[in-house]
């Protein structure tokens, strides 16, 4: 399988491709980073972040997208613009077909280093081993763009059984409404 | 001007259009709901909300587009749906060049009521007496969304005289590069 892996961000959004199957080696197809000047307005940041995706699911034509989860427990300024970033990348897998998965920073973590709680040295150093590179890929959202795509690669079977499961489940019993609580968004 | 007021959210993304200038009698041009199912997964709704949007970018092709600012200080679950709908009406608008202001929710109290800490009631109230309806839209998302493009109507004038004088004074002075505190995202 082909993962994308994209840590979403406004000034700098990491993504790489890994390209494997669990308990094979890995292959690294690509790393980078999409940048979006900090003085331009929000619109074209987003424009930006939007063509930078598209580029990379020309270029690389993965079969998964997967995406690093956010959470609101930080900087409230740089949470929103994560939030914001990650709504295009998933927009872009989405709108063509390609099944988006969300990880967090600590699934990622324990995926690649075994501790959920590991350092970006640590992840850094896993993603360089396991991808048999020559260095660590720079800058770290680089990096945890390609952790984002091997701990997908790892997690997948697990998650597609769950899926499958659940599709089962679906087919056989009528399904139930979650009923939301409070105020939906 | 021509405004498409935008409140953003997944489950209900309220739509509303106005023409006018401030000063004048408003004219509502549309009001509506982009609505996603909640059970579908976020892709899905992005993809759901940037269809919508669209269809009322190329129906009523307005000049401006007013979007709901979001805050973070509500529901984190709800405050990550809202950041991530108004990224795709944000990117839909700039990809076609049109001009994005985001406005508070206080700043669109305090323009159509005169207090920044009216209720709902309130806004639906004014709203109907300004554009001079025969009931308060349903449902409240729909009537924000009018509100707002009725602020930036208001406060277009205002806006556009300070974003002249800081444009005048960015070609007399050298740019001076904010330095972000942290690390960016």
């Amino acid at each position: 399988m082909r993962v994308l892996g994209v840590d979403p961000g406004l000034t700098r959004c990491g993504v790489g491709v890994v390209e494997g199957v669990a308990g094979r080696p890995l292959t690294m197809l690509g790393v980078g980073v999409v940048r979006t000047p900090a003085d331009a307005d929000l619109g074209r940041r987003l424009v930006a972040v939007e063509e930078g995706i598209e580029r990379w699911l020309d270029e690389h034509r993965p079969e998964y997208v997967a995406v690093e989860r956010v959470f609101s427990q930080h900087n409230v300024r740089t949470v929103m613009g994560t939030a914001q970033a990650s709504a295009v990348a998933i927009l872009c897998a989405s709108r063509r077909g390609l099944p988006v998965a969300l990880h967090t920073p600590s699934e990622v973590k324990a995926a690649v280093t075994g501790s959920g709680r590991a350092d970006k040295a640590q992840v850094g150093a896993m993603v360089t081993r396991l991808l048999r590179l020559a260095a660590p890929p720079k800058p770290a959202d680089a990096a945890d763009a390609l952790a984002l795509a091997i701990c997908h690669i790892w997690r997948a079977p697990a998650q597609n059984r769950l899926q499958q499961a659940a599709a089962l489940h679906a087919r056989s019993v009528p399904p139930v409404r979650e009923v939301p609580k409070g105020r939906p968004a």
